[in-house]
């Protein structure tokens, strides 16, 4: 594995392998001694879309494997100036980086640096368009497995919320396929749904409710404001009342069920501040896990080259 | 100590303890062997107002403790899409950040979030409101002691400016109260002094030149622009032939007294050019006195709960 | 050696000594181990223009030598609260600091710095208006070195664009001049010749053909889009006919020829595309040099004072 771009394809065994050296790093103090498998490495913030918290975590999930990390502020660089992205790339390559980690919002960005990179350079997708947050759908995998007792085959996944532009909810979906489960419901308005034929894997419920009911792992996504100023969502009241997770609806869900969220969290609007903060939230923990899976993904992707 | 949030509580035999171990940093040479005090450990500065000087000192201060630092730059981060502040804090927090640096343009956001923290994080107020900006007061302890062969109950010290809008005098004031000294005077235009009864332990004099005279320490304080905006001073002009610091002034001190700035410097506003390069001037010590101080208290932080 | 400032008064001695362990840092793989020159050596980006990309050469070539990086973000620093270079210079060079990596739109400002600088500091300019850029000088010197067969005293070096802004032109004919460079030919829109008298020791050819024929090393200059508003180049697509570099035009340089761009290019603009990505692009090279040029110069400049 020489990028990390996509779970569209990674079957499920390098998945687990993945997962499993994840759950080591999520299991070891940060202040402990720790492999220093980038030692000598630069990573790369090369973000064109902001995301402090997606940069921090691969900030300092480097910093534990020992990698020197710069940051490429590519809204003041020289894209500014008109060099392309391509050029933009093989430039910091040239220097001596050997892993990048991407933000873009053009689906394709990843896939195209890719292509143009050398044999001792990553490309890691930090979320690209709406196409895919690879490490996201580790970090919610790792999370699942963390908290459910069941195997995947055996779990009911309910997402609810805007899988149309969530790059989260593609990411999750390849995973939770390619893991085994086979009951993943999606429950949103019908202008946030994927277009037919598009996705695949999953069953649309038109009611919250009856999307809930019983499952295992309840996740919900972020509704961007963007979406109300295309018309695409009528009020935020509105939404919530559809389509927010609040304690009720959660009682549906079995009693052992979590809640998941991708962050950051509108409160009142897709989840109620009482299950953000709960008992039964995973939130947090999802957080940590982010950290411990981008330093699996990091150190795997290096170790194959060496 | 878990936090630092103000020196208002702080006793005295803390605050030497401090300042002891902060005068062992100020004579380490930089680039000699350093306890490694914050090995594995990762520092972040959440700045929700920017402050490049103040961000770098404590950025030096960390990596010369072994310290991993990242810039959480709020500015651009979630902040601006709605996350609260806890929830950005509780998120860095868990992605396993022990140390917060925090810059906050309100009063009580530092101990908000000491009440969010975990039992192993720690927050460190870097200037926060008009409240306090306690390792700014004891970097100025730390420079009164090395300048001054007095000891602090024995000491006159002058604060000429806008103490009204200051968490530098804020901080001043109480840590020099802790440690004894009995003469304070503090001297600005009416619209700059505190409330009565807000603050206490000093007096106030209306005249520069009679709360000058005889002093050991002068302290001057940086005038913002605003307040000519908000119409609480007339003009800079008016403001220096009234306040300023100059060579005449300071004569009127003692012949050894000396003189600080918290920085950045307006020359001409608040002090003369001569007075701020002349040889009574202490304000490039307070700045280096500042990483030393800084380390120090980082250092009593993360050692708290080994 | 205390800084480096400027190449134009730089002895060959001086510059073959840097060559060479520039040379030794560009054979040494990053993940090898590293001599520490720079431990415990703080570095401080001091950049007052944005170049993302000097800026990264320099951090990198910092942490391979041990060095701590911080990035004094100057468009938001203190300078916009009306503090003076100078104080900002000192307030940071009172922290530790040692080595300012230094970027600024005005001609005199590294000078101006080096005048204030402690004996145990250094100061590196990284670009400085229209006067001097000395590591790219240097690293365009290793470039043709690694490229070419002849000595410097046998090249014919044809400069083209905008030499009369260009600081990287007046650093590369600085250091050719010191290394023996006789054929020196420059051609450029008149608008963009320097004055009669400013810089010495080369030919103005007046058509693009004629300069490059028979050369041995073709640079070519960005064409910077203020030139267009400024009325000095009527239009992009005139200034790519007449001194645009394109494979015709380079097949009338000598066969082993080959092209430098200091970056970031304008593809169609001053360079044709299928040259920039050619057999006889050394522009990645450049790229690489630098850091290794980076890593040379400031382990000198620290040694000096050791």
């Amino acid at each position: 594995m020489q990028h990390l771009i996509s779970l569209e394809d990674m079957d499920r065994d390098r998945l687990l392998t993945l997962l499993d050296r994840a759950q080591q790093f999520a299991e070891l103090d940060a202040r402990a001694a720790q492999p220093d498998s980038l030692a000598g490495v630069h990573v790369v913030n090369l973000f064109f879309e902001p995301s402090t918290r997606t940069r921090l975590s691969f900030e300092i999930a480097a910093h534990r494997l020992g990698a020197d990390v710069v940051n490429f502020d590519a809204e003041r660089s020289s894209t500014l100036k008109g060099e392309t992205l391509a050029d933009t790339f093989r430039t910091v390559e040239a220097m001596g980086a050997q892993l990048f980690i991407v933000r873009h919002g053009d689906s394709g960005a990843c896939e195209l640096l890719s292509e143009l990179a050398g044999s001792g350079t990553h490309i890691v997708n930090a979320g690209e368009g709406r196409n895919a947050h690879p490490t996201q759908g580790l970090l919610d995998m790792l999370t699942i497995r963390q908290f459910s007792a069941l195997p995947f085959e055996q779990l009911s996944v309910a997402i609810i919320g805007d899988i149309r532009h969530s790059r989260v909810a593609r990411s999750d979906l390849h995973a939770l396929r390619a893991l085994g489960c086979r009951d993943i419901r999606v429950c949103a308005p019908d202008a946030l749904l994927p277009d037919a034929g598009e996705l695949h894997g999953y069953r649309v419920i038109d009611v919250t409710d009856d999307a809930l009911r019983n499952a295992d792992v309840v996740m919900t996504l972020r509704l961007q404001r963007e979406r109300m100023e295309d018309g695409l969502v009528d009020s935020l009241e509105g939404y919530y009342a559809g389509y927010g997770i609040d304690q009720r609806r959660l009682s549906l869900a079995k009693p052992d069920a979590f809640v998941m969220h991708p962050g950051p969290m509108n409160r009142g609007v897709e989840i109620e501040s009482a299950v953000a903060d709960g008992p039964r939230s995973a939130i947090l923990r999802q957080v940590a896990n982010g950290v411990a899976v981008r330093m699996a993904v990091m150190e795997a992707l290096v170790e194959h080259c060496n």
